[in-house]
Parts: C-alpha cells; structure tokens; sequence
C-alpha cells in the first residue's frame, strides 16, 4: 500500500433492495474511475433477515452482513450511514447516525411527512455544525447531461427562464393485476407517483432552473383502487399474491402547475399509467435566449437551442454528453461511449466522498430534501381543495 | 365538359391573409386529388381595401375581388362562405350567411365569446334544418397522422385512456420588441395563446381522445406587458411600429390539467414563448393497451405503442403516415411522400363539400366549436380564480 | 387584368401519370406563392388514349387534351414542353421540342442510355445559344433543406469534405408477387434501383457536396428474377395479373463506392427491398469543420453538426426548415408550418420559369443530366466487371 | 464464506489502458449482478512499467502488479489470461497462455496478421481439446439491443436477409494536429480504422445476419498522411509532441461492399473522419418479413420493423432493451434504467465464465477472430487491387 494513500472512509449501509445495488455499485467502483480524499471501504450492510443479509454481503461485496443498523452506529469503522430504505425509516436513522456522528446520505423522499424531514433538517443542521455531513440522494442532479444542463443555466445560456416542463413517466402498475407493493402503500411509501417519481422532477426543475417552487396547483388521481395482496416487500416485482385484495392507499398519478420566484410557469406530471414509458423522465426549459430538453430513456443527450444564433442554422442539437469537458464523463470512456443509470449514483457519491474530504456541506442537502417535501405537501394540499392554488409553505 | 360533371359549388371567400391563402390554395387543388360530389368554383374573394383584395383575387386565383363581403350573400353563383377573418367577425358574418342559406365553413375559434358561439351553434342547427350545412376549421383534425390516431382510438387499440397530454408551443413572440399586432389584442382576437393555440389542442384532446373535458384548473400569464405599437393588422409578421407602446391584453401562455368524461386526467399548454418549438402541436394519449404519440413539427409520423404485445418488442412505432389504407394519403403520392400543412385544409374541404354532397351534416360543427368555447371559457374563469377547479359550463 | 400582368407562358405536359400529377400540380399553384416574370398557362395535356388523357386534363387543370404530342410542337401558344413519360421517350421528345424552340423540362433520369442523353445535351446547348432553356428534372435539389444544405456547403460551412454516404431505400417490391411493371423491364426503364432513384442520389450527391464523382466501384443484383406479369403500365401500383410471369431485366438494388474530384469517398446505395423504408433519401456529409445529415422521410429537417465550436455544447442540430431565410419557405407558411414531397416540383418549376425570364440556363441541365447518366453507365460497367474501379467516361 | 460458494477463477491481466480499464470494471462488477459457477478473483495485473502497472493495480482492483507477463502464466492461483494489449501482442501472449493451460480472454482484433491468427486458432483449437478455453472480445455482441437483434433474426423475424449496412463512425484524429498515436502506427496497430473499428462492424454483421462475407470490393484512404510524432503510447489521447512528424502508415478511412453466404448484399464503412460522430457503430439489416436498425450512440434501443404487420400501423418501432425478458438486462435495473458501454464486457466476461464453468466453447472462438482477419485480409488486398472482387480466404 503506497504511502500516499487516502484515509479509509468506513461506509455502513442499510437496506440491499433496489437502491442498496445500485449504491452498492456506486460505492465498489467509484474509486476505479475517481480520484477520492478518502477511499471508502464497504464495512457493512445491515438488514431485518440474517441469511438475507449476508447473502447480500457476499453478492454486492460488503465485509460484513448485521442484523441491527443500530450496530453501524456504534462502530469506529463506520463513518458514513447510507440509507436505502422505504421512506418511513428515513427520519429515525438519519438523525440517529448524525447524531452518533455519522455523515449520511438519504435516498430520497427525504421523508414521509414534512414533520418528518423537519426533524431531518435540523439533526442535519447541528450535524454540519460539528463537521459531520448529510445529503439527500436526488441522483439525477448527477447524470452528465443533467448536470451539464444547469451549468447552461447557471452560464446565462437560456437568459430568462419563461417556462418550465417536467414528466416523469412509468408504466409498471397498469394492469390492474399488479399486486399491492410496498410503493402502493401510504403508511411505507409515504405517497405514490409523487413522492417516489415526482420528487425527482420537483428537484430537477429547482436544480436545473435555478429557482424554487413557489406555488402549486394539482390533481392526484387513483385509477386502480384495489389491487391483489402481495407477498413479497419488493417495490417493482410482482410478488405471489395472497389470495385477497386491498386498498391502493397512495396515487397513481399526480399532475400540477407551479410557478417560480423567478417568474417561470411550470408544469409537472408523474404517473405510473403511461404505456410504453418506462423511465421517461423529461424535462424541459424555455428561456429567452434557448431552451433545454432532456428525457432519461435518452439520458446521455441533452437537447439544447440556441436562440440567440441566426434562425437559419439555429435548432434544438442533440449533445453527446460524453467529451471530457462535460460534468463527470471525462473520469470514464472516450467520446461516444455511453453512461447507464448506475452511474449517477457513482457520481453521487463522488461528490459525496469529496465534500467529505473537503469539509464542506453536499448538495443537496436536507433543506434541500425538506423544501421538496413542502412542495410535495403543498400538491397534496391542493388536490385536496379544488386544485387550488396552493403556496409552497 | 363531360355529361358527368357534378355540379358547380361556388365559393365566396372572407379574408385572404394567412388563413385566407391556406384556404385558398385548398379550393384550388382539392378537385385535383379527390372525386367530389360537387365541383369547386372560386367565385369571389371579400376584402375591406379595392386594390389589395383584387391583387388577392388575382393570386390566388378567385374570379372576382369585392369590397362588400354582403355582396357574397345575396348572390347565386354563391353557395358557401369561407370565413377567414379574426374571430371578431365570425358571429355576424357566420349568422348572416346561414341565414341567407349558404353553407358555411368558419375558421376557428368559432367565435371570441361563448355568448357568440351559442348564437352562432343556434344559428347553424336552424340553418341545418333547411340543409344548411356549418364546420368549423379545426383543420388539424385533418392531418393524417391525427385522423389514423382518432381511428386506433375508436378502434379501441388504446383500451381505456387514463393519461392526454397536449401541448401547442410556438416562439414568435420571445422577442419584446415584437409589435402588438392584432393577435396580441383583446377585442380582436379575444383570447392569446389560449384560443390561437390552446382551442386546437382542447379540440383534438376531445377529438381524438373521443371525450368530453368536463373541468379544468388553469393558470395563465403575459410575460411581456407592453409592447411597441404595429403599424400592420397582419397578425404574424411585425409591421412598422408607429413609434409608441401599448398594453397587452390577452395571455402569452396558458396551462390547464382537466378531467375527461372518460376518466381520463388532461394537462393542456399553449404558449408563444418556447424558444425554438416553431409549431409544435403536440399530443400523447396513454390507454390501458396501447399509447400515441404526435408532434407536427413531424406531422407525417404518428407513434404507436401497442401495449398488449409482448414486452420483447414493443415499443413506440413510427407509422408514417402515408400509406394508401391511411386517411386522405392514398389520393396523394405513394408512399413515403409526405404531405404538408396546407393538406390539412384540402382534406376539411373535402370532407366539407362531401357532406354537403351527401346532405349530411359535416364535423367538427359549429356545436363542437361552442363546446370548444365553454373550454376556453373556464380556463379563463379557473385562472381569475386562484385556479380553483371549474367545470365546462 | 391588371395592365402590370407579366406576359403568359404556355405549357404543355406530356404523361400525366405519377410525375405529370406532381407537375400539374406545380403548375397550378406556383403563381399564388411566388412572383413570377411569366404567368404559367396550362394549355394542354398529351397522352396516346383519348379517353384517358381527357379524363386527365379536365383533372388536373389542363385547358385541353391531345392524343398526339407532335400538336403540342407546333402551336404558339405553347412555350414550354414538359416531359413526364418513361425515359425511352426522352430523347426524341425532348430534341424534337428543342429544335421547335420549346423550353423543354425533363424528368429523369434524362435518357436510358449515354447515347441519347449525349444527343440530348447537343440540342440543348444548341437550342441555348437561340434563348431556348432545358432543365432536367433533379427535384429533390428543391426541398428546402436539400438547398440549405448546398448553401451551407457553399459558404464552406463544411470545411473540406472528406466523406457522402447516400442512400435512397425503398420497399415497394419486396413481395415476389409484385407484378412485373414497366419499371421493372429494361427496355421502357433502362436500368431498376439504379436509373429510378440511384440517379436522384447521384445528382444529390454531386450537388450539395459541389464536386463530380471521378470514379465508381459498384455490384447490383436482383433479387426476385421472374415476377407476374402486370396488366397495368403504372410503374407504382400492381396491375391485374395476366396469368404468367416475366423476367425482370433491371437491377432491384446497386451498391458503390465512388471517389469525387475534391478527394471525398462516398457510398451510394439505391434498393427496393428495404422493408419498412418508404422513401428514405438518405444523405450525409462529413467534413474537416461540420457535417449535414438529411432524410427525406423527415424532409424538412436539416441536421448540421457545426465541428468548429466547443465540444461542451456541439451536436448535430435539428434545423426545421420552415424560416423566412431559408430557401423557398419564405413564400409558404409561418415557421414549423411543413412543406411535402410536391413543394419540391414547385420550387423547381419556379426556378425554370425564373431563367426563361431572366434569360439564363437554369439548372440541372442537361449536361448535368448527362454527366449523371454517364455515372449510372460506370456504375454499371463495374458491375459487370467483378467491381473492377471504373472511371467516370 | 458460505460452503455454497463456487470455487474461484483466478485471473490475470495484461494491459491496463482503456481495454484494461474497461475489462477491470467488469470482472469487478460481474458477480453482483449474475450468478456464476466461478468466483472471479482479481489476483494480478502485468505492465512493463513497475510503478504505473502498481498504480493500476491499486486504482483497478487487483491484487498485485507485475512487470513480467511471463509470471502470471506460471501460477496456480491464476487460470485465465486476459489479454488487454494493442495486437502486434496477442499472438505470443495467447499462444503461450493457452499452451501453459490458461483459459484466455483476448481483445480484438484477434491478431495483426492473417498468419498470426490462424496460429491462435489452432493453439485455441489444441486447447479446447484440453478443455482451456479461448474467446476473443468482440463485446459489442453483448450489447443487450444487439443481442436481441441476433435473436431475432435467427427466430426469422426477418425472413431472409436481403440488405446489411454497418458503419462505424468516430471522429477522433479529423484534426491533422492530432498526433501520431500508435493507432496510426501499421507496426503496433496492424491496420487503422479498418481493423480498430472496421473489424467490430464486419463481426457484428456476420453475428446478427448469422451468415459469413464471401467477397469483398474495398477503397481505403489515408487522408492526413503526415502528423505530429508522439510522446505518449496512449491511443486515444493525444500525447505530448516530441516537435517532428511521422508518415501515417495505417488507413484513416475503409469503404467496403460485401456478398454474404445467404445471399444478402452489404456494406461497410469505419472511418475516424466522420465529424460529429463519436462512437456511430450502426447497423440495418432488411430482410424480406422486417428490418432491424442499431446505433451505438442509441445503445439502449433497437428499431424494429414487422413487415408481416398490417401496414395501416405498421412502422419501425423503439423497442428499450432494458426489460426482463430481454438478453442480460434482467440482471440489472427496472425497465427503462439505461445500461451502458461498460456492461457490454460485463456481460461479455459473464458469458466467458459460464462456459468455463460449463465445460463448453465460448463464443466468438479464435476460429470466429480469424475469420474477421481473412475479411480484413480480403479488404486491404481488394484495395490494392483497383477495388476488384476479393474472395475471402
């Protein structure tokens, strides 16, 4: 081992289900592609079920396999909680490891309830005040051309920001036989299409926009409202049904309008009911001097119009968003050769690891995470009374 | 001339601008693609100014130029009235021509006030009794790839339709030193961007989609309040600004969500200020079993994603639209030859002189154009009301 | 009539089958969009069946009908003889117009053989030096962003062209049963794939890049060597079968490589069987300072990849080609208001009548024409002389 | 450790630049995603250089560096070779790995030589009778949307093919300041485009048409004959000028028609001039019941044509290669979560493990390697022959 080699950054995760993977494989490779300050070591992985656990251990290279996340808590080897679990345990563990002094990072919704990510946001304020950090995992800030699209903004390129247009657009629950998942839940998932889709598209709209929400008018709807009873925890596969039925508890789908301090009018729609659109987040920005489109089934272009340029050669130019001096691509394969989904988590924890390192706050942070929980709270507000226009608390 | 020879169906025409050319251009070519009931002639042209109206006449090919559009009703070399000036005239000149028995084809929106509509929608069912036949121009209905969508609706391909998305964006007017040319005036044109652009798209949400809206929660916005005064009534191209500025006084962009009778939930938005979306008319339809998709920046494509096929390969198709077994293509090119804007106008003719042939009442009726109206009308109250969900009256 | 009237033009068109539907209707706008130094009469249609050729005129606007085309070389009132036949009637029409003093526009391919298209060229270039015009039919130079794509070219937005891959894909034969139409036989066609629209992209090629091709490599074949025999002499639609089958003597596809005087390697392929390709021109053009892509199944597209910029922000850009500076859109519709396939023989015919006026050659020629048939000719020479690289005669 | 576990396949590697880089991240990543019947273990990396190979060891995760490639092929601990190096390499390396009983992963193109690869093949061919096993790396097979695509054709989804065009477009080197890298060095690298790129398009048209190139017709061209000297061996970056220059001894650009054993014409073109076009690897094939389209820009789609459908709705469609049922992407994401580049040699490592555990022959086999070269072989010799028809060896 080379003598310049970074301090270990202990990493404890709990929860090996869809977002723990994806994680996980953030965390094994972020060090091939990265140069770190500090180079993370996959201490341990924490779950309810004990032969659950350890197989995961084994399968996405975690030392050790717990059964108590409390465990994580109280070891030295352990600097960094990272939480992939349903929305409902967020708030328990996050303020308990900022408090024991673990730097966290949140999937997303940061919380069920705005209560909730209030609680998250103070724990995480006097955390920072002792050097400990927190982030909330909003992984599509760290897709190249996500990140490449708010460096547009943030350079003047699209000059006054005149409309906004965020979907988010899924199919996995049209057929009314698809059984009743955790993510159909309330009391697990908090809500359904919005908080689990739609949140992504509240925070790219700020993000990239530049500007916060700062009102809203919405309709939710349930189209299926009974569905058969799942046997099995997992979000996106159908488990063995049961025999019965139950009651879907969350939407299915959720459109509003919001307008922003910056004068923007924007629209936004998350459903799990278009057929054929499978992961079909899309957003895009009309601006005085250009606009942006983006839709993550085509993730590594970014669409990009220039209108300042003379209307004979102007036009929306599919960016390859793969050339070294784009946000994150230059660490990984030359020009053309494409990024997946999982890389936006290994960007994520990039930036994570490097804030850590530079002792500096992560963003987004739980303000961040909390500010579209209020958002997302104020759509409910307002579906529940006529749509009606509805400020942002 | 051959014994065979339907007989002549001659038309006055009423403006002879943008709408006016387009309409134009249909009458003279419409025989030459399609067996008509009855045979074309284009009798005379009406226009405020002698010398431009006859310089009209002359170029687009109308026998005669008159200066009293009164003049076009009494004759009886004249069996139909085109109406292809702004909306302000449409209630009259619509009910005078009905009344005086002559068919009428009225561009849309049919009127600027519901109060007009209705009288113009009571006017077309008394003239219908008499065989008096109305449409208004919703000629985008006519486009191909919009008339095969309608069908796979109808056909039942999409199954039960829970999601409609439409959007009509255009950037003409992103420049605010763009005169405040008649479009952009409350009294002439009524509405802005709403009822330019947002009635086509309300109009083919219903229609295609084959739904009534029954409520809607809108806001709407002008971004630009002042502007330099336009020298010239054409509503598309700046004239010369006499010097000053004036106000404003219809929307720059509007957005609605609504509900179907259907159960279907809508987002509508019209706009002038997309930088670089030059026409884009656009509309998604996700069903239960299938889904389409529509922009007429690519009007020749429809695409289709049979939901019902197996997940190893389905997806979104690109039907081009111009297959003899597609609506109106087969009288045009062979395949793979697309058509333009202008065709749309040639098939609402076509299917517009049919109807009078076959003495049956052609759609979309003036009633279809009050619905539209309504629409309109509750957008405009929804956003005088905080947005608060309004029903279609 | 106004005394400003420009002096009348009078045409006569001979066939009135695909090509001579698409010129009649050429003929008959072209005056309500463009101003022109000669107002087009349409003063008669020639065809060998008088009942079909009468049915034709009174469709397609054509004052009269003749059976015999010699009537059409001797009247005053006829100035200009447009060829719409297949090519093995060319070269005695075209001459024979030449010498009577009729401007003459020709479809293509210009003759069947370099033989006749040399003859061709000779009475043109004497019939030029009396004031007398000749055009060869390329009308694909006509779309709008086939002509951005030469200006851009031109003006040396490119840099040095270093490659062109064209293309033109079809499928209307890819079923053996498809009867054999006059295109599919030598003698009428002169050659399959190849002469129809191999010479469309040859001319393309030639034109948008701005240098002539030196030299070929090709192999053609045949895939479907004896097909029904075809009752019908439409080169398009399957006739009633007559009981037995033909040879089919042309080539159903051709493939080359070719090199052009300015250094550029290009690729061409012309085919019928590419199932699901309707009417795919396809053409691409890489240079040391940009790129152009087309396909003429989203005809008003231009796609331009601009090299010299940052690489941050470059990409090929969508141009919809619909502005007022662009080449010919000016005179239709407001921008993102699309052109079809017909447009393309109205902006040409438009550029004909202009040089009668303006007394200049236009272009293509027919000594373009010839330089084309005289690679066709390469092309099939080194098919026939196992792909050996043949110089263009 | 789990008595379940299977046993460990020890690997070593030589080469760590971009092919290591990418190899490195597979063998990392394979087993938390797939279940195999070997445990893969990292155990060391060969390099001339002592300390860089040690940083690539630590950077890459491997266990230990050496600067003697000859070690890695006598310990007990290692059972597979992978072979990262440029091909004037391969020869010796896997002759020698695969005699010492080492199971070898090799990067195409398989050899420099014709002669150089058909001494592997029959080494591969020795050692598979001993039960080692050899694979060479064309990963692009392994691109999910790619294999369905082979799958498909060979389910006859294409009826017979008729038509195939591959071409590989980058644009790397268009800037003549580029310097001479060792890409562009015929000793080190073989040939330039041709066999860099050229190879993985002819592989992929023989994988998915599954028929093999008869003949060939072929033009290179070297555009800048003269560049910068190097100072780096890296052959993508460009490296620090040492101030002279150097010929460019390999092909910049290679054009090549093709008759396939079915029956099918096609062609070819690998260029490194194509400006605008990072990593273009595409491929159509058309056959008599459908056509597929690919292109790696795109790597998660596959464009599908049925032409057996109605064409009424009928169209070339998106299918996202990312659903369960599609080849490797069910051990990854949900739907719609993209794949990347990387995975094409995670899968292609997962397919080389499974045979090893299997007992059975990896696809694609050195005979397949040498296969490829004979076509490259019949290229360059086409090329120099004026073009002419080339049988492949």
């Amino acid at each position: 081992m080379s003598p310049a080699q970074p301090p270990a950054l202990g990493v404890g995760l709990v929860g090996y289900s869809f977002m723990g993977r994806a994680h996980s494989q953030a965390w094994r490779s972020v060090g091939a592609f990265f140069d770190l300050p500090r180079r993370p070591a996959m201490v341990a992985v924490a779950g309810r079920s004990g032969p659950d656990v350890a197989r995961a251990a084994e399968q996405l290279g975690w030392a050790e396999a717990v059964t108590d996340v409390k465990e994580l808590l109280v070891r030295d080897d352990i600097h960094v909680l990272d939480i992939c679990t349903p929305g409902d345990s967020h708030a328990e563990l996050a303020v308990a490891a900022l408090e024991a002094g673990k730097h966290v990072l949140c999937e997303k919704p940061l919380a069920n309830t705005v209560a909730e990510a209030e609680a998250m946001a103070a724990a995480a304020e006097r955390a920072a005040a002792r050097g400990v950090r927190s982030m909330v995992g909003f992984n599509y800030r760290r897709v190249p051309a996500i990140a490449l699209a708010r460096r547009l903004v943030a350079d003047g390129r699209l000059g006054r920001i005149r409309h906004i247009r965020a979907q988010y657009l899924q199919d996995w629950i049209t057929d009314p036989l698809f059984p009743l998942v955790w993510r159909l839940q309330k009391e697990r998932a908090g809500s359904g299409a919005l908080g689990d889709i739609g949140a992504h598209i509240i925070d790219l709209a700020q993000f990239v926009g530049g500007s916060r929400i700062t009102g809203v008018s919405a309709v939710t709807e349930t189209f299926v409202k009974e569905r058969p009873l799942a046997g099995s925890s997992d979000g996106l596969a159908p488990g063995a049904s049961s025999g019965g039925t139950g009651p879907v508890t969350v939407d299915d789908a959720a459109l509003f309008t919001a307008r922003t301090a910056a004068g923007a009018l924007a629209s936004f729609e998350a459903t799990r009911f278009a057929a054929g659109r499978k992961n079909a987040l899309r957003i895009e920005l009309n601006g005085s001097d250009g606009s942006l489109a983006f839709d993550f089934e085509s993730m590594n272009d970014l669409w990009f119009h220039d209108h300042t340029e003379s209307a004979r050669t102007a036009g929306f130019r599919r960016i390859l968003v793969t050339e070294p001096d784009h946000p994150y691509a230059g660490a990984w394969w030359p020009p053309g050769h494409l990024l997946g989904y999982e890389h936006s988590f290994t960007h994520e924890i990039h930036d994570f690891v490097q804030a850590i390192g530079d002792g500096s706050d992560p963003a987004p942070s739980f303000a961040d995470g909390l500010q579209v929980q209020r958002v997302l709270a104020a759509v409910e507000a307002s579906a529940c009374d006529d749509s009606r226009w509805t400020p942002v608390g």
